[in-house]
């Protein structure tokens, strides 16, 4: 365990150090979970990303893309039972004062004996006093208090191990904003001011104010996926896409997270590539096993090592009442097996609640089949749906830890080099391109190659500072998977020095060869 | 101006019919002035905005990127002045009820007699009888009312043009949000209900109310610089960076803009891309110079005719107190001339302002430099900033409308088209390539030829559906440069028919070639 979140420390020390991932806003002390990505880390996610899209968009006839806006109408958040239901059960501690997610507690058995452990004995001598004042006698030793027993709600607090505490209430998981020109607060004062002269009691003014409220509310996106049923009839007919089709959208998506942990694993902003795949009704099942393989074998094709790579099925218990089908692509990150993208048989559940949203139809006409029912030619049907959606910031996460290595040098520690394997084609540089010196005109012939590889179309860095042995160094923890050195020989031979990082090899190769060797090693990689 | 209106009708029409652009949320009603793009849509808008990386990131030494989070720490935008200033004055009128900008109100001169016009009789009546209530005596004429006089405030209600209004009254761009477990809406109900128990008087309440706001409040960030101040020295520390240098960022910001107009061009959510670069203090008007000349040169590459484009000097009285220059790049839309980048000398405020705000240094140290205040070797220095801030949305709307063409074909209308005449490196697909027809193997060629795209990174469409004329129909609507048509002598020749866009011109040449002659058409273009 130790050992693990040692790991995770070096990662995020790493990625601070090389430009990776910083804490948002740090001079100001940070935000909760919220983090930037900085020169290294906006290539890799660039990287991730297009990977993605060029697989699942350009190099399939079936499926298009589409890059919706985050605030959609409130109302699509009602049909899909997000402003509903998309809450997390929340909890105040009576006794410390903490408030915790009542799914994530540590569970107890009820009816067993629990020790409360306060911070120090001024804080157990004060909550001993409040509990009294409650009706509950306990006894206390020192910091901690004993003789509580677990009520039956399955859970104690995850601070002080208290069973006394507040009902459990339901947090929205959705950022809630206001569109247009009136001021929402102002209009809450009045409401209230006018609702509490009334005498109306709480829960008459807090359902005034929801309502006065509803008019401006919109919502950030807590996942990319409905804008593509919104938009589902206009991509199709826009494109005369034919069942089965898809449609892809990448980006940001926010849920203000009561637990987040594991630095960019769980943040409140976070970044999506979510597919939804449309299909004739009863074609689910098959899709779902089809895409399962499908996204398996990609994320082994950015390189993650197929034994960090797993499915769990979710149990029929943890499905949604619509699904018929769903597995989880799990990935062995330092602190265990955790989820790296969902792929779920969704039937016409999304296609139909939002008919029912907005009154618009949302079916679509296959001429050559034959509709079930009249047994004729030509079936008007909802289009059934299977959806791969995975974590573009949790897939970023992953490739560093899957990529992250220490090499121990030889017996005196020389040689010892941290080094990020990454996939060439999600390194942040392809290639360095290092003169030995500042001077005697090798910054100019390594420039003149800097720019070859950019007409390549090739991300090439120029890189002359500090010795040559630091500048590797900075390579191989940044992942730079090829480094060309150019020195005083290179004006006589016309060659120049390529180093492999995994390996450290190093060959002697032709300056006008340069662009091949590398564009040949990143298509074999 | 009818036939400007027009143009924008049918480039409006012609994005929606093609997939470049869908209202959001249409289904429901549509959300005020956000936008989806779709599947052509978000190819153009990734294309261009790679196009700027390329040449503002990767082939350029002096310049890196990140891609910051877009909920910052609050403190951040009272550092900036966005939370104090970033507001327009709302004036509400008292005969309409319109709520306007003021300052995009009609102007009018102190005195100047107005005439009233409501939209019907009935509201004049009304109108003149509330206005008798107020005071004010007017004359009724059908549905105008006369005899009102401007007052000095110099504007007008832009919908019925009366004089009578509230005070303006600021309102802030920034959408605010709350982040954490805490309801802030209960909160202020809590506030609101003791403070009117208490009788504490409005102004108070509200002063209360923002206090129990102030913890949880968090902003959708209303422009992307801000990161760049904020993370500069993580930035520069992370990558030994050298004064001079650059920040670059792309990406999402949010204004709850009262005005939204002209399509995409104005909207509550868009894209930006902005760079901070950073330089000694004194060098900024020269680097200003320097970013001009490079950014005109940028949108010219990107395919904007030079005659729409033009840079406009901000006036003095226009320029912020800390700059000392700014100009804009415009573009000459369809409604005229409006800013595509803004291209200021900002001085060393931004990042005095976050020293200030945050109490930590963001000083740059030089070692080569003289400071000019001891004559000695080695200058610490709070560095100054020249900022080409572009925006992305508005630059999708100018390549659009630069792009649209109609040819009229011959006397008869035949041949007669719509083209998009987009950049080749633009267009969301490089190259359509079409089976004259879904049978005798030649789909099974066509996909063969796709791949062969795919393997060299070219975004290539196979699309058989339809007859041959519609199918170049549509790629000349979608910008498609090149079209690649697999006939039945491809089987005995192993050739095919290229056909360019612009002119209609066709070719024939060999499959084996076909990759090399449309890379190299778009390197040529």
């Amino acid at each position: 365990m130790a050992e693990e979140a040692e790991l995770m420390q070096k990662i995020v020390s790493l990625c601070k150090r090389r430009g990776f991932v910083f804490q948002s806003s740090e001079i100001y002390g940070g935000l909760k979970s919220a983090y930037d990505y900085g020169p290294m880390g906006v290539e890799l996610k660039r990287n991730l990303m297009n990977e993605w899209w060029t697989a699942m968009v350009h190099k399939r006839e079936d499926i298009v893309g589409i890059d919706a806006s985050i605030i959609m109408h409130p109302q699509v958040w009602r049909s899909s039972g997000h402003l509903a239901s998309f809450s997390d059960p929340l909890v105040d501690c009576h006794v410390c004062g903490e408030r915790f997610r009542a799914d994530k507690a540590p569970r107890v058995e009820a009816g067993a004996e629990l020790t409360i452990a306060l911070a120090d004995k001024g804080r157990a001598k004060a909550a001993l006093e409040k509990l009294e004042g409650m009706g509950h006698t306990l006894e206390r030793s020192g910091k901690e208090l004993k003789g509580a027993k677990a009520g039956d709600r399955g859970y104690a607090c995850p601070n002080c191990g208290s069973p006394f505490m507040s009902e459990e209430r339901a947090f929205n998981l959705m950022f809630r904003s206001s569109l247009g020109p009136v001021d929402p607060i102002t209009s809450v004062i009045e409401t209230v001011k006018r609702a509490a002269a009334e005498g109306v009691d709480d829960k008459a003014i807090r359902a005034q104010v929801e309502a006065t409220l509803a008019d401006s509310s919109v919502y950030l996106r807590p996942e990319t996926a409905q804008a593509m049923f919104v938009q589902f009839l206009n991509v199709q007919q826009s494109t005369s896409a034919k069942v089965p089709f898809g449609i892809a959208q990448m980006g940001k998506s926010f849920r203000n997270e009561v637990t987040t942990e594991h630095f960019i694993f769980r943040s409140c902003e976070f970044e999506q590539m979510e597919m939804e795949f449309f299909c004739k009704p009863g074609e689910g099942p098959e899709y779902l096993e089809y895409w399962k393989e499908q996204r398996l074998a990609w994320w082994k094709s950015i390189g993650l090592k197929e034994e960090n790579l797993r499915f769990r099925k979710h149990d029929d218990d943890e499905l949604a009442h619509y699904s018929n089908g769903c597995f989880d692509v799990d990935y062995n990150f330092p602190w265990g097996w955790d989820e790296l993208e969902g792929i779920a048989s969704r039937t016409n559940y999304d296609l139909t609640a939002h008919m029912e949203g907005s009154g618009k139809k949302l079916h679509y006409f296959d001429p050559e089949a034959t509709d079930p029912e009249t047994g004729k030619k030509g079936w008007r049907y909802i289009p059934h749906v299977v959806e791969p959606a995975a974590g573009a910031t949790r897939g970023v996460l992953a490739v560093l830890c899957d990529a992250y290595d220490e090499e121990p040098g030889d017996e005196t520690g020389k040689g010892a080099r941290t080094v990020l394997r990454l996939h060439p084609r999600l390194a942040p540089y392809k290639v360095g391109i290092l003169p030995l010196v500042k001077k005697d005109g090798l910054p100019e012939i390594a420039r003149e190659i800097a720019e070859t590889f950019f007409a390549a179309g090739v991300n090439a860095k120029y890189d002359e500072q500090h010795a040559i042995g630091k500048r590797y160094a900075r390579h191989d923890e940044i992942g730079t998977p090829y480094c060309l050195t150019v020195d005083n020989d290179t004006k006589e031979d016309g060659c120049v020095t390529i180093r492999y990082r995994d390996d450290r090899r190093q060959e002697r190769i032709k300056i006008e060869a340069a662009v091949d060797v590398v564009r040949n090693a990143l298509r074999e990689s």
